[in-house]
């Protein structure tokens, strides 16, 4: 098989990967999903803005029974939610079991869910309301709309389902407003990644192990390559990259760069099946000279951009203007979603670089004109502390990097984690494929088991 | 027994009733307490804003015990925190038995609590943070602080304690940040208040209730003032009333101000102990001619007048400038905390008066420049769907118009209720007293056995 496991860490090194797939709404075939919109306020937590905005969502009834039905309901992250209807293929595949309604919800400031349309990104006072608090009353409220206007849908139970962002929005959906949700599946989702709940590093360190399995030589060519950047930029030598892949910005290959990618186009789903195995091919011997290291290291990137078909490499500086889905993300992390990254190239194969919380503070008001909190993101959901919750899974990847902040033991019999070892990035949400692994068709199956138990259990109370 | 319930219900009749008791801060005797100021941001919710302002609270700790000892944080409500901390004798008379530290937590706009001085008040877009899931978040974030600042007190365990609308906030504590505390004890609290949970006419029907029981021909007597005050106003003739109780606003002993007054007055926490039969004493024959029935009101009104001290009837169109408090609680009930109420003159004393949202809408444009959302409460604390939950107790008193709108029959195990026939408002939060009906004595016992169960579960989770 092809695809023994999604791994498709190379992105977090090489900015701009991801591209969104077609969108699917009024076509043709099993996947038929209906776009609609709903009016929702702009600001939920203050009465000044008195504004609604169109929030967008998909959603197919093709499955559902009115008696002894389901609403599944993917809580939408960074991006354009026909991405992540068409890519969570497990939704898809288990609606007729469940009798399930799908619903996919945009999140807003992402896709067509704009609250200031082309000015929604045009300073920090239009950005005010892109924070997780507003698109989780968002959802809820869609929620109650939906249950409230679709005949048959009142007493529905009701499960929230998400990965990476969308799988943490998914979790806070159940806590925050169990009254809405019954159950959650949180696919990938580091809820931990805060302040000092887990270390800094435990990123890079995973990431690393996978490049350290996926071929000999592989991790220490990467952390090896680090300096030869500099050796040969510092005598002014070209370096041996394809010039379809230089940045406009020369720190685009650079430490700094890769970092800042770390955690930020991680974050994305990512549209690549690039098996590592194959770019450690190239990597194989890391004693070699700069100039040779570094052309194998740009050979392995070149197929890399050939899978994906991105042909020119991001320039960072140019984020806010270029890619709005992209802009939406820094302000988040610039401002609640602080995730705190750092490297030692002992334990990883990047530079050593430590978390600089004041820079990164600096670095984000000269953005945005905001400064970061921190440690809200622990005041408000709960940090550690979460055992009074229930009914939701905590789904993970043994090979993904995010597995770090993720919940992996069981907390109680209803907030339950689930590792799959040889998964990547909510690997579980994907369509079944052949070449899966077993442990994760275990885990759908899981998966399923605990949403039935809990959909019987909230059709019993109604 | 001069004092067999607290019952105030006179006050809902007669607006501008209440005043603050003086301030213990710094005092000498049992309850000395110490003043606080804890810095908190103006806006949890949005990072446009980023200034932060003083929350004041009231600590003392000299009951409280690093090991095995508690925390009981009282969730201000609105007005002056002293108040609060002056009329909460419970707490600290189970002070000692807990090992209990108490904390007052002032509500953002009121009292010393202003997030933006003298100008807080000044216009919608300086009273945008007078909102529940703020004061929430100042609440939960000072508790926090709490733990981590004062030695010892990290793993110590907390009930949230409140009445009224401070026994909503304390509710919503434990549901919305249940990492935070352990548990709640919600006095006469009114969370379904709201929209169509329970039917708008409650309220007044128990108030009249409470008349009817409180003397022979008391109900009926106040049911035909109405058309008595109509009848000799429409004749041009002057009131029977005492010139120091004349309100500038000819309306101001009309029904339009009665009912603005049932739920705004009655709101405030009310320092008068004036038992109803007095007061009915004077209106015992509702069939007298129009001048003699409203004489009779009158010396009911005045007995109360001289009782409270209050020299002159509260003109409602000033409040907005005159008490910071008032003015508040005015803004809550005009975004957020909207409690639609209703009278029919058949079930209730008061001229038949349907809840208008409309034009209460429209008044609320007028006053504050801002529109209510009445579904946003129901939305964001789950109206009757609160089963999830947990360790929360809810007490109500069966003489309180506002156990219309409270949690009188336990939801679960840990969702209790607990009623006290011959209490009014949040009777059991107040200092016991040898006249206490044996009702509230066993339900303030009953609160402190389940708040001393959920301690000791705490306790074992660290």
């Amino acid at each position: 098989c092809g695809r023994p496991a999604l791994l498709d860490i190379m992105s977090f090194l090489i900015p701009g990967v991801f591209s969104l797939a077609h969108c699917l709404v009024g076509e043709g075939g099993e996947r038929t999903v209906l776009g609609a919109f709903f009016a929702c306020y702009v600001d939920h937590f203050g009465f000044l803005e008195n504004r609604t905005f169109q929030q967008r969502y998909l959603i197919a009834d093709q499955y559902w029974k009115k008696d002894g039905g389901s609403i599944l309901f993917y809580t939408g992250n960074e991006g354009d939610i026909t991405w992540f209807c068409n890519n969570t293929g497990f939704m898809w595949e288990v609606a007729e079991e469940l009798n399930a309604m799908l619903v996919f919800a945009e999140h807003r400031y992402y896709g067509e869910s704009l609250p200031f349309g082309n000015k929604s990104f045009s300073d920090s006072k239009h950005l005010n309301y892109l924070t997780s608090e507003q698109a989780l009353a968002d959802f809820a409220i869609l929620i109650q709309h939906i249950r409230k206007t679709i005949p048959g849908a009142q007493n529905t139970p009701v499960i929230a389902i998400g990965g990476s962002y969308g799988g943490m929005l998914a979790a806070w959906l159940r806590m925050k407003y169990p009254h809405v949700v019954d159950g959650a599946l949180a696919a990938s989702a580091p809820i931990w990644q805060f302040e000092d709940l887990v270390p800094c590093g435990v990123f890079s360190r995973i990431v690393t192990n996978d490049f350290k399995k996926s071929g000999k030589g592989c991790s220490e060519s990467i952390r090896n390559s680090w300096e030869a950047i500099k050796r040969i930029s510092s005598t002014g030598n070209q370096l041996p990259m394809p010039p379809q892949h230089l940045c406009s910005s020369k720190n685009c290959i650079s430490q700094a760069v890769c970092t800042v990618t770390l955690w930020v186009i991680s974050h994305h789903f990512l549209p690549l099946d690039l098996p590592l195995q194959v770019a450690c091919k190239f990597l194989k011997d890391p004693s070699l000279s700069d100039k040779l290291l570094l052309q194998n290291i740009f050979q392995a990137i070149n197929i890399y951009y050939n899978y994906s078909g991105v042909a020119s490499c991001l320039n960072i500086s140019h984020t806010a203007t270029k890619n709005l889905g992209e802009a939406g993300w820094y302000y988040q992390v610039c401002t609640e979603m602080v995730m705190p990254m750092c490297t030692d190239g002992v334990n990883d194969m990047f530079e050593p670089e430590k978390w600089d919380f004041q820079a990164f503070s600096e670095e984000c008001f000269k953005l945005w004109g905001v400064r970061p909190r921190p440690s809200w993101i622990l005041s408000v959901y709960g940090g550690k502390n979460i055992s009074s919750h229930s009914n939701i899974i905590f789904s993970n990847g043994g090979l993904d990097p995010w597995s770090g902040g993720g919940v992996t033991q069981n907390i109680t019999n209803s907030l339950v984690a689930i590792v799959i070892p040889e998964g990547a990035h909510h690997l579980d949400l994907r369509s079944s494929n052949p070449c899966d692994p077993e442990s994760v068709r275990q885990a759908r199956a899981l998966e399923v088991h605990y949403m039935k138990q809990w959909i019987g259990k909230a059709r019993q109370r109604h």
